[in-house]
């Protein structure tokens, strides 16, 4: 391979410190190239440190055949996240393309110390904005009023972009794990699920918690709330160096399949958090790469029955010598609110 | 082809109507089927109405290809907008693939009238949304506080989604077309470019305003900021039937040129606006479309100079059978802020 072709922009934000929207970066033995167009120039010029920076003009795979032959590179090393589109305009410029999965990403899932801090101030500013509007849970609240608040205190609190919309959402709504917020007022024996996320310098954080307002078959859903709660803790505590992602997974889903719910829990149980709000590792049935130090993700069980309503706790959490860290701070104990 | 398989999720709610963030649908000549994952299920079932609903499970392409040979699909045609990662995966399952390009986008350039009508919505909440926060601007004030203050009030004006992060930028950080607001505070002599988008039942509006306070070179600042004016005004009068992309670009950017301003105007001249902010078709000196009555898009041009500011005027227009219609209403008149 002469050069590594990257335009994953988070990639390039990875790489280089670059905020903007669009740019790509060229690697090649000895030099590391990065280029914007017009509208990032003087942006560029303040953020990307120890680059050669260039402006790109027209059309991107035209600028891209012409910096090839000047450069002679001839085998060009590219992402296998580009579109397909992307690639067929590679094959068509004189280059040899070879495929890259993951050739960034995987640098990006252990995080380094610097990256740990923004993460850290991610959550706080996530947790800081949640207690301000967390009196606001209670009978005859919209749903969408509660993630109006929360997101006017995410800005406050110093988050320059929130990762997602957030999922406010209660009683027969909570069981569509990702419903959005809606008119709907909190009721007596709803289950409040309450999905949430910060970010400081680029970083996002991302955590759930689950309230439930007072009212009927109140055993029957402390006893899911419980189950959850269960499966979220032993899923952490069986986060050890070397474990596979889907080994993980298979600790929270075993407990909520012998408690009868195995049904109800249909998504994976969590994944990394970084730059982008999901990104790898993902702790799923299907992932069997190895847990190593310094990964973050989120352990997130959850429990949702049409009719009743669903309850998911999500965490995040870091790998470190010792064993895994949570990172989040907010209680996980069930409270019950009249 | 057998079928067709649509992934795009924006395309997937065009032609379903489900607004989660994952599903895929396949057509076939007699049927429309429609997958979604478990976390989604109870919300297709209310937003999806005409075509046959499943469950995905496990990994997609092996979804896909059970779903292939059970349909005994052979041909399968796809969007070429999927990434190379997943086109590899096709290639291996027992189809033939059938690139297509933009098989959905060149039915969503051109609105239908409930479309438009949701457009319109999503520039009024984010025109009322600006007007209530207009008398901020003024000297002393930072431009995080106005983005803050004006993504507040589009959320209170009913969008539960704002298409991109507020720009607000002032003084010379205005030269950078794309920069984000800081902590800078408003200053005597500033252009201050505000741009901002507003959304209605997945709808969004892109506009962009730019005021100058009061202060030094001020009859260089009106001569720019009339030029970019013209050039606005004098685009969207040529739109018409059958009239190229390149051509609208050209109108603006000669206006600037001949102005001996060309080096400061870098992007292109504006884009469709619907689903997306940023989707076909592309205002462009690259891009020789023809336009069609029912496309809806903006109309943008700017000068950025380095060390005096920028000035950006965007506008979004419909071509109707009469020629292009306004559909943004704020001011376009500069206006001087003491």
């Amino acid at each position: 391979m002469d050069a590594l072709f990257i335009s994953n922009i988070k990639n390039v934000r990875y790489l280089t410190g670059f905020t903007g929207s669009s740019a790509f970066i060229l690697i090649t033995p000895d030099r590391g190239l990065f280029f914007t167009d017009f509208r990032y120039m003087e942006q560029a010029e303040t953020e990307v440190k120890g680059w050669e920076i260039g402006i790109e003009k027209g059309k991107r795979i035209n600028f891209l055949s012409n910096l090839m032959r000047k450069l002679a590179i001839k085998k060009l090393g590219f992402e296998t996240s580009i579109s397909y589109d992307f690639y067929v305009l590679l094959t068509k410029i004189k280059i040899m393309p070879i495929a890259l999965k993951n050739p960034v990403e995987n640098y990006r899932k252990v995080k380094e110390n610097s990256e740990i801090d923004e993460i850290r101030k991610a959550i706080s500013r996530a947790e800081e904005a949640f207690l301000k509007i967390k009196p606001r849970i209670k009978i005859g609240v919209r749903e969408r009023q509660i993630a109006l608040e929360l997101e006017e205190r995410l800005k406050r609190a110093g988050c320059n972009a929130i990762p997602f919309e957030i999922i406010v959402t209660s009683g027969k709504n909570s069981s569509m794990p990702h419903a959005k917020p809606t008119d709907k007022k909190l009721g007596s024996g709803d289950f409040v699920i309450i999905d949430w996320g910060g970010e400081a310098n680029g970083y996002y954080s991302d955590m759930t918690r689950t309230f439930l307002l007072v009212g009927e078959h109140l055993a029957e859903k402390k006893r899911i709330y419980d189950i959850v709660n269960k499966a979220r803790e032993e899923a952490i505590k069986s986060v050890r160096e070397g474990i596979r992602a889907n080994e993980i997974d298979g600790v929270a889903r075993n407990i909520i399949k012998n408690a009868g719910l195995g049904d109800y829990f249909g998504h994976a149980t969590g994944h990394g958090v970084g730059l982008e709000v999901h990104e790898e590792p993902r702790i799923a049935w299907t992932n069997r790469e190895r847990i190593a130090e310094g990964m973050v993700f989120t352990i997130e069980p959850g429990v949702y029955k049409p009719n009743l309503g669903g309850v998911r706790i999500e965490d995040m959490i870091i790998l470190k010598k010792g064993g895994p860290t949570l990172l989040t701070t907010l209680s996980r104990e069930l409270e019950i609110i009249r």
